[in-house]
């Protein structure tokens, strides 16, 4: 029987009674024929609850506690919504990461799936089960501990789970109708997109767009998964939401897609390091060990032998980079004079696959920030994407005025 | 190395800094070299919460998937645990259930432990750790599926590990500082016990008493472990909380040790049934499967082959029961009239060993019932308890006439 992954997030499922507008959904696709596995995220909230705890126990924790702990709440809506379909006389049952199992690296808080054997699912499909509602988010490692996927997490799982059992679709609910060329809450002119590709849509997520989990569109673009981003609480038609597909299915498209941006940013420097071959590996080797998410790297040009180094990194990274780097710094692989932190950035990307074959994409973007008054301190670009760090009071400011020059509200 | 086991019950480890002052209570036993191994119960209200969530979703709920609902809480405070004992320095990690693994039977909601493994904590103990932190309350079935022990199974948890482990002592930190004579909210004349014999405690516990789960002081009493009632908000010394031991370890005690009670009782009456051998078997055998908890049973004078058969259950197992039973006459293997349950009824328990050398205890109890203007229902008794049923309402005025007719507050 074919297929079906079905992800809700965590405010499609917030409580009993969105759970079971989210199951009644489920019960339509099973109605069609279809075995489903329902990838579920904990209820809104209830996840930042349990990393607040964390982070007020402990700054610097021990970060295979912290996947024991974060991974609770997924567990809590994987039961509820399998007691739901049942009520429902639909044939379902819970399975939490280490039952299933998912198999994934030793990287606590942001591991990587490595496996997913069917058997065990596919064997109660076998005997009649509809529904396996699976607890998003998380596995264990080869260890046997639990780890977790990231913030977002549960996406990377549906996408995972609709590869390993070559789902027919992966429909992905959320609290949106479908991707957008921005916020909407940030610009009233943003406009949803019916089909956006792989490729954009994988910039526009690791540029903050959080729609969907970056590593997920990577998933879904190696493994040919079709991902139906959509929203659990309008009523749907086959062709609701934004299909993220390959980028021949796209007819025409704009030069720009998107807008992207990110609040949460700190750009850290390092001054006066010593210039030398290595270097590099040096800083970035501890910081990755410590699990630091650095995302912009820039090298200022060397002067008698000392450079400063800049990067850029989740704001809530900045405590753990900086012990990382003191720590090397004591240990003599690596020199500083000084680290400045600053932890009032943002970042703004454009993205569009149409940048390819059309220049001036950059020009017309730093004319419209200019324009504005607003300073750029970083520039870092890819073959589809231009971004810069910016200070954060200016970002809406920013965002609106790149919709604008791009004239992306329009189709 | 000795091994030391300590639970903290649920308002123990209510938020942070709770789990902080626990915590450090458990590094005064690591001071003394103790290896020790703590069992945590979810946050205060947690599971309450998880309960209602199931309950509201599903009131005959598949019992496997409450049991992967509700043993959630105790991996949040689990990890919390072992993040707060690294911050002090103390080497612990974590646990949940299925990593032990702690073995159950398949009955989920009120499953048994058959076997708790120990080598892969003594491995970690071997390796440095201090301290295993283990998520109370919850096991795996044969099946693989997660089961939880019944509402304070943490207790039973605790002392099974302290039964495979050759734990020293046994110590529940709760939010009481002791076992006392009846409930202090109750009878402002209740006093702490400084000791008390397993039987007393097992039929305290058994008869409604909160202090202690039932099955963890059967446990105990089997397998002699030193189990000491404390709270967690108080300066200990060595001597505080309450003893539970051998009989002989107590010199003299009164021939009431206490007096319990339950408020969340509920009488069934199935009446005019057929009264043929194998009836009772007939009526409680589905009512078993159906996990209902059964406690008194009393069977009417038969009158021309017809009997009325009563029991009582706790309050949330009607809904069950009157299913389970309707399903027995529907298929024909029992018959009655009709089936009446009075959901306003309490239980009362006066208890002590003094009583298989005393006659009169049951006497004196009616008597001080009857001054009280107290109608007695049901009545059941063991060789160290009588138990009356009562309507609800005349609950606390009879816990403490009894308090007062067995003169429980002189030692």
């Amino acid at each position: 029987m074919p297929t079906l992954v079905m992800k809700f997030g965590g405010t499609s499922v917030a409580n009993p009674d969105r759970i079971k507008r989210a199951a009644k959904r489920v019960g339509v696709e099973v109605a069609k024929g279809y075995n489903v596995i329902v990838i579920v995220s904990a209820m809104s909230g209830k996840t930042n609850e349990l990393v607040g705890w964390v982070n007020e126990i402990s700054p610097l924790y021990d970060a295979r506690e912290y996947d024991a702990v974060v991974a609770s709440g997924e567990l809590v809506t994987a039961g509820l919504m399998a007691l739901t379909l049942q009520e429902m006389d639909v044939p379902a049952r819970s399975w939490q990461g280490w039952q299933v199992p998912v198999k994934t690296t030793s990287a606590h808080a942001s591991a990587r799936i490595e496996e997913i054997p069917t058997d065990n699912i596919v064997r109660t499909f076998e005997n009649g089960m509809k529904v396996a509602v699976v607890a998003g988010f998380q596995g264990i490692s080869p260890e046997g501990r639990v780890t977790t996927l990231g913030r977002g997490g549960s996406d990377t799982t549906a996408v995972a789970f609709a590869a390993a059992f070559g789902a027919e679709r992966c429909d992905i609910y959320t609290d949106v109708d479908g991707v957008y060329t921005t916020d909407p809450r940030v610009s009233d002119k943003a406009r949803k997109l019916d089909k956006i590709a792989f490729e954009e849509m994988l910039e526009l997520a690791s540029q903050g767009a959080k729609v969907l989990q970056t590593r997920s569109v990577e998933l879904a673009m190696r493994y040919k998964v079709k991902l139906r981003v959509l929203s659990s609480f309008e009523e749907q038609s086959d062709q609701a939401g934004t299909l993220v597909c390959d980028e021949e299915e796209i007819m025409e498209s704009n030069v720009v897609s998107g807008v992207a941006f990110s609040r949460d940013e700190a750009k850290m420097t390092l001054i006066s390091v010593a210039d030398r071959p290595g270097i590099a590996a040096a800083i970035f080797g501890p910081l990755a060990e410590a699990g630091i998410n650095v995302d912009m790297i820039v090298q200022n040009i060397s002067e008698e032998g000392r450079t400063d180094m800049t990067f850029s990194c989740p704001v809530d990274h900045v405590a753990r980079a900086d012990q990382a780097l003191q720590e090397a710094k004591s240990s003599g692989s690596i020199n500083y004079q000084e680290l400045i932190a600053d932890k009032d950035v943002a970042k703004l990307s454009v993205v569009g696959i149409g940048m390819r074959s059309h220049a001036g994409v950059a020009a017309k973007m730093f004319a419209a920030l200019q324009a504005e008054g607003v300073n750029i301190k970083v520039i870092t670009t890819s073959e589809i994407k231009i971004s810069v760090l910016i200070d954060r009071k200016y970002m809406e400011l920013a965002v609106q005025a790149l919709h604008d020059a791009f004239e992306l509200e329009k189709a």
